[in-house]
Protein backbone atom coordinates (compact mmCIF):
# COMPACT_ATOMS: atom_id res chain seq x y z
CA UNK A 1 0.00 0.00 0.00
CA UNK A 2 1.24 3.44 -0.92
CA UNK A 3 1.94 5.45 2.24
CA UNK A 4 1.53 8.41 3.28
CA UNK A 5 4.53 10.72 4.39
CA UNK A 6 5.52 13.83 6.43
CA UNK A 7 9.16 14.89 5.49
CA UNK A 8 10.00 18.07 7.46
CA UNK A 9 13.36 19.61 8.49
CA UNK A 10 13.26 20.89 12.20
CA UNK A 11 15.19 22.91 14.37
CA UNK A 12 17.02 21.96 18.19
CA UNK A 13 14.04 23.99 19.91
CA UNK A 14 11.00 23.05 17.87
CA UNK A 15 10.40 24.88 14.63
CA UNK A 16 9.76 23.92 11.24
CA UNK A 17 9.64 27.39 10.10
CA UNK A 18 10.55 30.64 11.51
CA UNK A 19 8.32 33.51 12.21
CA UNK A 20 6.53 36.00 9.76
CA UNK A 21 5.53 33.31 7.62
CA UNK A 22 3.95 35.35 4.45
CA UNK A 23 3.58 34.20 1.11
CA UNK A 24 6.93 36.24 -0.11
CA UNK A 25 8.75 34.26 2.42
CA UNK A 26 7.34 30.87 3.17
CA UNK A 27 9.86 29.74 5.06
CA UNK A 28 9.62 32.73 7.98
CA UNK A 29 12.39 34.63 9.50
CA UNK A 30 15.79 32.17 9.98
CA UNK A 31 13.98 29.22 8.12
CA UNK A 32 16.04 28.89 5.76
CA UNK A 33 18.58 27.74 8.43
CA UNK A 34 16.82 24.36 8.60
CA UNK A 35 17.56 23.92 4.70
CA UNK A 36 21.40 24.56 5.06
CA UNK A 37 22.13 20.50 5.44
CA UNK A 38 20.19 19.84 1.81
CA UNK A 39 21.29 22.59 -0.12
CA UNK A 40 24.79 20.99 0.54
CA UNK A 41 24.32 17.46 -1.25
CA UNK A 42 24.93 16.47 -4.45
CA UNK A 43 21.87 14.75 -4.90
CA UNK A 44 19.69 18.31 -4.06
CA UNK A 45 22.12 19.96 -6.15
CA UNK A 46 21.44 17.84 -9.31
CA UNK A 47 18.08 17.91 -8.89
CA UNK A 48 17.62 21.42 -9.42
CA UNK A 49 20.34 21.96 -12.21
CA UNK A 50 23.41 23.23 -9.56
CA UNK A 51 27.19 20.93 -10.26
CA UNK A 52 29.12 19.81 -7.20
CA UNK A 53 27.84 19.19 -3.60
CA UNK A 54 28.81 16.06 -0.70
CA UNK A 55 28.06 12.76 -0.75
CA UNK A 56 27.16 11.73 2.71
CA UNK A 57 25.36 9.91 5.40
CA UNK A 58 22.28 12.25 4.11
CA UNK A 59 22.57 10.89 0.69
CA UNK A 60 20.77 7.18 1.30
CA UNK A 61 18.23 9.11 3.48
CA UNK A 62 17.61 11.49 0.14
CA UNK A 63 18.01 8.81 -2.42
CA UNK A 64 15.22 6.07 -0.25
CA UNK A 65 12.86 9.13 -1.30
CA UNK A 66 14.06 9.64 -4.11
CA UNK A 67 13.17 5.86 -5.16
CA UNK A 68 10.01 5.73 -2.71
CA UNK A 69 8.23 8.47 -3.61
CA UNK A 70 5.96 8.58 -6.79
CA UNK A 71 3.76 12.01 -6.02
CA UNK A 72 3.80 15.25 -3.89
CA UNK A 73 1.11 17.22 -1.95
CA UNK A 74 1.79 20.77 -1.08
CA UNK A 75 -0.17 24.07 0.32
CA UNK A 76 -0.59 26.66 -1.45
CA UNK A 77 2.01 28.65 0.07
CA UNK A 78 4.77 26.37 -0.76
CA UNK A 79 3.54 26.48 -4.41
CA UNK A 80 3.75 30.13 -3.99
CA UNK A 81 1.12 32.16 -5.57
CA UNK A 82 0.12 35.39 -4.81
CA UNK A 83 -3.12 36.21 -2.79
CA UNK A 84 -6.39 35.87 -3.97
CA UNK A 85 -8.03 34.35 -7.21
CA UNK A 86 -5.21 33.73 -10.08
CA UNK A 87 -4.72 36.15 -12.68
CA UNK A 88 -4.18 36.29 -16.72
CA UNK A 89 -0.80 35.58 -16.35
CA UNK A 90 -0.64 33.47 -13.03
CA UNK A 91 2.45 33.10 -10.52
CA UNK A 92 4.11 29.57 -11.76
CA UNK A 93 5.48 29.55 -8.04
CA UNK A 94 8.75 29.20 -6.53
CA UNK A 95 10.03 26.70 -8.87
CA UNK A 96 11.28 27.99 -12.26
CA UNK A 97 11.15 26.02 -15.04
CA UNK A 98 12.77 23.00 -14.24
CA UNK A 99 11.09 22.46 -11.11
CA UNK A 100 13.19 19.67 -8.51
CA UNK A 101 10.32 17.52 -7.56
CA UNK A 102 10.44 15.64 -11.47
CA UNK A 103 6.77 14.28 -10.01
CA UNK A 104 3.08 15.13 -9.88
CA UNK A 105 2.51 17.82 -8.00
CA UNK A 106 -0.69 18.52 -5.59
CA UNK A 107 -1.41 21.77 -4.66
CA UNK A 108 -3.97 22.58 -2.26
CA UNK A 109 -5.96 25.33 -2.87
CA UNK A 110 -9.02 27.35 -3.08
CA UNK A 111 -8.82 28.57 -6.33
CA UNK A 112 -9.00 26.94 -9.47
CA UNK A 113 -6.77 27.25 -12.22
CA UNK A 114 -5.32 24.51 -15.00
CA UNK A 115 -2.66 22.33 -14.74
CA UNK A 116 0.91 23.53 -15.24
CA UNK A 117 3.10 20.88 -16.61
CA UNK A 118 7.23 22.22 -16.31
CA UNK A 119 10.18 21.31 -17.79
CA UNK A 120 12.12 17.78 -15.94
CA UNK A 121 8.69 15.40 -15.42
CA UNK A 122 7.23 17.88 -12.60
CA UNK A 123 3.52 18.78 -12.98
CA UNK A 124 1.13 20.75 -10.86
CA UNK A 125 -2.35 20.11 -10.36
CA UNK A 126 -4.35 22.60 -8.10
CA UNK A 127 -7.01 20.57 -6.03
CA UNK A 128 -10.06 22.66 -4.73
CA UNK A 129 -12.09 19.08 -3.52
CA UNK A 130 -9.64 19.26 0.04
CA UNK A 131 -7.20 16.71 1.19
CA UNK A 132 -9.03 13.35 0.92
CA UNK A 133 -9.38 14.35 -3.15
CA UNK A 134 -5.81 15.30 -2.78
CA UNK A 135 -4.70 12.31 -1.54
CA UNK A 136 -6.49 10.17 -4.09
CA UNK A 137 -5.21 12.28 -6.82
CA UNK A 138 -2.11 12.10 -5.46
CA UNK A 139 -1.70 8.24 -5.08
CA UNK A 140 -3.52 7.56 -8.64
CA UNK A 141 -0.56 9.34 -9.68
CA UNK A 142 2.35 7.99 -7.74
CA UNK A 143 2.28 4.90 -9.67
CA UNK A 144 1.94 2.33 -6.07
CA UNK A 145 4.81 4.59 -4.87
CA UNK A 146 4.42 7.02 -1.52
CA UNK A 147 3.06 10.53 -1.52
CA UNK A 148 5.08 12.97 0.60
CA UNK A 149 4.19 15.80 1.90
CA UNK A 150 6.85 18.52 2.85
CA UNK A 151 7.46 21.22 4.53
CA UNK A 152 5.91 23.57 6.95
CA UNK A 153 3.27 21.86 9.02
CA UNK A 154 -0.47 23.24 7.87
CA UNK A 155 -1.32 20.50 5.01
CA UNK A 156 0.40 17.57 7.09
CA UNK A 157 -1.56 18.57 10.29
CA UNK A 158 -4.69 18.62 8.59
CA UNK A 159 -3.28 14.77 7.27
CA UNK A 160 -2.42 13.80 10.93
CA UNK A 161 -6.08 15.33 12.60
CA UNK A 162 -7.58 12.99 9.72
CA UNK A 163 -5.97 9.49 10.65
CA UNK A 164 -4.63 9.27 7.31
CA UNK A 165 -0.45 10.11 8.20
CA UNK A 166 1.64 7.33 7.98
CA UNK A 167 5.18 8.41 8.61
CA UNK A 168 7.04 11.05 9.61
CA UNK A 169 10.71 11.32 8.36
CA UNK A 170 12.18 14.14 10.54
CA UNK A 171 15.26 16.08 9.86
CA UNK A 172 16.66 17.25 12.79
CA UNK A 173 18.97 20.37 12.41
CA UNK A 174 21.24 21.63 14.88
CA UNK A 175 20.19 25.32 15.01
CA UNK A 176 17.80 27.55 17.52
CA UNK A 177 15.59 29.23 15.75
CA UNK A 178 13.36 30.69 19.18
CA UNK A 179 10.13 31.47 17.38
CA UNK A 180 8.33 30.35 14.64
CA UNK A 181 5.94 27.69 13.30
CA UNK A 182 5.57 24.47 15.41
CA UNK A 183 5.35 20.73 14.72
CA UNK A 184 1.74 19.67 14.94
CA UNK A 185 0.91 21.99 17.90
CA UNK A 186 -2.51 20.12 18.75
CA UNK A 187 -3.90 19.37 22.33
CA UNK A 188 -5.53 16.66 20.90
CA UNK A 189 -2.76 14.75 20.11
CA UNK A 190 -1.58 14.61 23.85
CA UNK A 191 -0.06 10.56 24.92
CA UNK A 192 -0.14 9.59 21.08
CA UNK A 193 2.36 7.10 20.42
CA UNK A 194 4.88 6.40 17.22
CA UNK A 195 7.44 4.10 16.21
CA UNK A 196 10.65 5.57 15.99
CA UNK A 197 11.96 3.32 12.23
CA UNK A 198 15.44 4.48 12.04
CA UNK A 199 17.53 6.87 12.57
CA UNK A 200 20.49 8.05 10.49
CA UNK A 201 23.65 10.85 11.86
CA UNK A 202 24.93 12.61 9.10
CA UNK A 203 26.97 15.69 9.39
CA UNK A 204 25.01 18.64 10.95
CA UNK A 205 21.80 16.63 10.32
CA UNK A 206 19.88 13.73 11.95
CA UNK A 207 17.64 12.16 10.07
CA UNK A 208 14.74 10.09 11.93
CA UNK A 209 11.86 8.25 10.57
CA UNK A 210 9.02 7.56 12.58
CA UNK A 211 5.70 5.18 11.69
CA UNK A 212 2.48 6.15 12.89
CA UNK A 213 0.31 3.82 15.05
CA UNK A 214 -3.14 3.08 14.18
CA UNK B 1 37.74 21.72 32.01
CA UNK B 2 34.78 20.67 33.70
CA UNK B 3 31.52 21.19 31.34
CA UNK B 4 28.23 22.19 32.19
CA UNK B 5 26.12 19.59 30.53
CA UNK B 6 21.79 19.99 30.26
CA UNK B 7 20.45 16.38 30.11
CA UNK B 8 16.72 16.20 28.84
CA UNK B 9 14.33 13.78 27.70
CA UNK B 10 12.47 15.42 24.60
CA UNK B 11 8.81 14.20 23.22
CA UNK B 12 8.51 14.70 18.89
CA UNK B 13 6.77 17.87 19.20
CA UNK B 14 9.44 19.34 21.38
CA UNK B 15 7.82 19.02 25.10
CA UNK B 16 10.64 18.44 28.26
CA UNK B 17 7.56 18.34 30.42
CA UNK B 18 3.40 18.09 30.23
CA UNK B 19 0.73 20.69 30.91
CA UNK B 20 -0.36 21.79 33.90
CA UNK B 21 2.97 21.17 36.03
CA UNK B 22 3.17 21.63 40.19
CA UNK B 23 4.88 20.50 42.81
CA UNK B 24 2.92 17.65 43.41
CA UNK B 25 3.05 16.74 39.53
CA UNK B 26 6.69 17.82 38.17
CA UNK B 27 6.69 16.34 35.22
CA UNK B 28 3.03 17.51 34.14
CA UNK B 29 0.34 15.28 32.65
CA UNK B 30 1.34 12.82 30.70
CA UNK B 31 5.32 13.36 31.35
CA UNK B 32 5.97 10.24 32.39
CA UNK B 33 5.78 9.51 28.98
CA UNK B 34 8.90 10.90 28.50
CA UNK B 35 10.89 8.65 30.64
CA UNK B 36 9.37 5.44 30.13
CA UNK B 37 12.65 4.49 28.29
CA UNK B 38 14.75 5.09 31.13
CA UNK B 39 12.66 2.86 33.60
CA UNK B 40 13.32 -0.44 31.73
CA UNK B 41 17.36 0.20 31.45
CA UNK B 42 19.25 -1.86 33.81
CA UNK B 43 21.56 0.90 34.51
CA UNK B 44 18.70 3.09 36.05
CA UNK B 45 16.78 0.04 37.72
CA UNK B 46 20.31 -0.41 39.69
CA UNK B 47 20.49 2.85 40.65
CA UNK B 48 17.03 3.22 42.18
CA UNK B 49 17.53 -0.30 43.65
CA UNK B 50 15.38 -2.28 41.50
CA UNK B 51 16.53 -5.88 40.29
CA UNK B 52 15.96 -6.57 36.29
CA UNK B 53 15.99 -4.27 33.27
CA UNK B 54 17.60 -4.69 29.67
CA UNK B 55 20.77 -3.72 28.69
CA UNK B 56 21.09 -1.54 25.31
CA UNK B 57 21.91 1.15 22.87
CA UNK B 58 21.12 3.45 25.79
CA UNK B 59 23.05 1.79 28.31
CA UNK B 60 26.05 3.04 26.83
CA UNK B 61 24.75 6.54 27.10
CA UNK B 62 23.70 6.43 30.78
CA UNK B 63 27.17 4.96 31.58
CA UNK B 64 29.10 7.69 30.11
CA UNK B 65 27.45 10.01 32.09
CA UNK B 66 27.71 7.81 35.24
CA UNK B 67 31.26 8.19 34.43
CA UNK B 68 31.77 11.39 33.57
CA UNK B 69 29.28 13.50 35.83
CA UNK B 70 30.37 14.40 39.10
CA UNK B 71 27.64 16.94 40.45
CA UNK B 72 23.91 17.82 39.61
CA UNK B 73 21.89 21.06 39.63
CA UNK B 74 18.46 21.27 40.06
CA UNK B 75 15.20 23.62 40.42
CA UNK B 76 13.40 23.61 43.67
CA UNK B 77 10.25 21.85 41.82
CA UNK B 78 12.72 18.31 40.94
CA UNK B 79 13.59 18.28 44.12
CA UNK B 80 10.52 18.65 45.52
CA UNK B 81 9.61 20.73 48.23
CA UNK B 82 6.40 22.16 49.26
CA UNK B 83 5.33 25.99 48.68
CA UNK B 84 6.80 28.67 51.46
CA UNK B 85 9.97 28.48 53.44
CA UNK B 86 10.99 25.05 54.66
CA UNK B 87 8.74 24.10 58.09
CA UNK B 88 11.10 22.31 60.99
CA UNK B 89 10.47 18.82 59.58
CA UNK B 90 11.28 19.62 55.83
CA UNK B 91 10.41 17.74 52.97
CA UNK B 92 12.61 15.69 52.07
CA UNK B 93 11.95 15.47 48.41
CA UNK B 94 10.78 13.25 45.99
CA UNK B 95 13.64 10.89 46.25
CA UNK B 96 13.17 9.05 49.23
CA UNK B 97 15.64 8.00 51.52
CA UNK B 98 18.39 6.68 48.68
CA UNK B 99 18.30 9.19 46.05
CA UNK B 100 19.44 7.32 42.62
CA UNK B 101 21.78 10.68 41.99
CA UNK B 102 24.60 9.27 44.10
CA UNK B 103 25.93 12.53 44.10
CA UNK B 104 26.55 15.90 45.39
CA UNK B 105 23.12 17.93 44.04
CA UNK B 106 22.94 21.67 44.26
CA UNK B 107 19.31 22.46 44.45
CA UNK B 108 18.30 26.19 43.39
CA UNK B 109 16.06 27.99 46.19
CA UNK B 110 15.17 31.24 47.71
CA UNK B 111 14.68 29.71 51.48
CA UNK B 112 18.03 28.02 52.76
CA UNK B 113 18.03 25.21 54.61
CA UNK B 114 20.72 23.22 55.99
CA UNK B 115 22.24 20.13 53.86
CA UNK B 116 20.50 16.72 53.62
CA UNK B 117 22.82 14.07 53.26
CA UNK B 118 20.91 10.69 52.17
CA UNK B 119 22.16 7.15 51.90
CA UNK B 120 24.09 5.86 49.03
CA UNK B 121 26.47 9.50 48.94
CA UNK B 122 23.82 11.50 47.70
CA UNK B 123 23.86 15.19 49.63
CA UNK B 124 21.65 18.15 48.98
CA UNK B 125 22.84 21.21 49.18
CA UNK B 126 20.22 24.24 48.90
CA UNK B 127 21.94 27.34 47.27
CA UNK B 128 20.09 30.87 47.41
CA UNK B 129 22.98 32.62 45.60
CA UNK B 130 21.48 31.71 41.93
CA UNK B 131 22.88 30.40 39.44
CA UNK B 132 26.54 30.94 39.49
CA UNK B 133 26.77 30.41 43.07
CA UNK B 134 25.25 26.73 42.21
CA UNK B 135 27.29 26.08 39.45
CA UNK B 136 31.03 27.20 41.40
CA UNK B 137 30.00 24.89 44.39
CA UNK B 138 28.80 22.30 41.92
CA UNK B 139 32.20 22.49 40.51
CA UNK B 140 33.80 22.55 43.45
CA UNK B 141 32.79 19.41 44.39
CA UNK B 142 32.26 17.50 40.98
CA UNK B 143 36.34 16.77 41.21
CA UNK B 144 37.25 17.90 37.76
CA UNK B 145 34.14 16.14 36.35
CA UNK B 146 31.13 17.17 34.39
CA UNK B 147 28.19 18.87 35.99
CA UNK B 148 24.70 18.12 34.52
CA UNK B 149 21.21 19.76 34.96
CA UNK B 150 18.77 17.29 34.28
CA UNK B 151 14.71 17.78 33.58
CA UNK B 152 12.36 20.66 33.05
CA UNK B 153 14.02 23.38 31.58
CA UNK B 154 13.70 26.17 33.79
CA UNK B 155 17.41 26.01 35.52
CA UNK B 156 18.69 24.87 32.20
CA UNK B 157 17.45 28.14 30.42
CA UNK B 158 19.16 30.44 32.95
CA UNK B 159 22.26 28.64 32.47
CA UNK B 160 21.88 28.75 28.32
CA UNK B 161 20.59 32.63 28.61
CA UNK B 162 23.93 33.13 30.77
CA UNK B 163 25.97 31.48 27.96
CA UNK B 164 27.32 29.08 30.39
CA UNK B 165 26.30 26.41 29.31
CA UNK B 166 28.52 23.39 26.81
CA UNK B 167 26.05 20.69 25.96
CA UNK B 168 23.00 19.41 25.81
CA UNK B 169 22.39 15.69 25.70
CA UNK B 170 18.61 15.52 24.25
CA UNK B 171 16.84 11.75 24.40
CA UNK B 172 13.97 12.44 21.92
CA UNK B 173 11.69 10.08 22.59
CA UNK B 174 8.67 8.88 20.09
CA UNK B 175 6.18 10.25 21.97
CA UNK B 176 3.36 13.40 20.87
CA UNK B 177 2.47 15.47 23.96
CA UNK B 178 0.53 18.24 22.34
CA UNK B 179 1.24 20.61 24.81
CA UNK B 180 2.97 21.47 28.11
CA UNK B 181 6.70 22.95 28.55
CA UNK B 182 8.88 23.56 25.64
CA UNK B 183 12.75 23.01 25.38
CA UNK B 184 13.66 26.74 25.72
CA UNK B 185 11.60 28.83 24.41
CA UNK B 186 13.29 32.04 24.25
CA UNK B 187 13.62 34.51 21.14
CA UNK B 188 16.07 35.80 21.79
CA UNK B 189 17.90 32.47 21.12
CA UNK B 190 17.20 33.11 17.52
CA UNK B 191 19.88 31.76 15.18
CA UNK B 192 22.37 30.04 17.83
CA UNK B 193 23.91 27.17 16.01
CA UNK B 194 24.86 24.37 18.14
CA UNK B 195 27.20 21.47 17.70
CA UNK B 196 25.94 17.88 16.56
CA UNK B 197 28.38 15.62 18.39
CA UNK B 198 27.11 12.06 18.24
CA UNK B 199 23.89 10.25 17.76
CA UNK B 200 22.95 6.70 19.29
CA UNK B 201 19.49 4.97 17.88
CA UNK B 202 18.07 3.18 20.82
CA UNK B 203 14.59 1.47 20.92
CA UNK B 204 12.21 3.69 21.65
CA UNK B 205 14.81 6.46 21.84
CA UNK B 206 17.19 8.82 20.00
CA UNK B 207 19.88 10.11 22.10
CA UNK B 208 21.71 13.13 20.70
CA UNK B 209 24.68 15.47 22.06
CA UNK B 210 25.23 18.46 21.48
CA UNK B 211 27.97 21.38 21.90
CA UNK B 212 27.11 24.76 22.19
CA UNK B 213 29.28 27.23 19.93
CA UNK B 214 31.01 30.61 21.68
Amino acid sequence: MSKLQYSVSISLDGFVAGPDQSLDNPLGVGGQLLHEWMRERAAWRDAVGLEGGVTNASTAVLDRDDEQVGAVIMGRSMFGGGSGPWGDDPWKGWWGENPPQHLPVFVLTHYARPRLDCEGGTSFEFVTGGIDAALRLARADADGKDVTVPGGGTVARQYLAAGLLDEIQLHLVPVLLGDGVRLFDDKELAGTRVEQVDVVEAPAVTHIRYRMRR
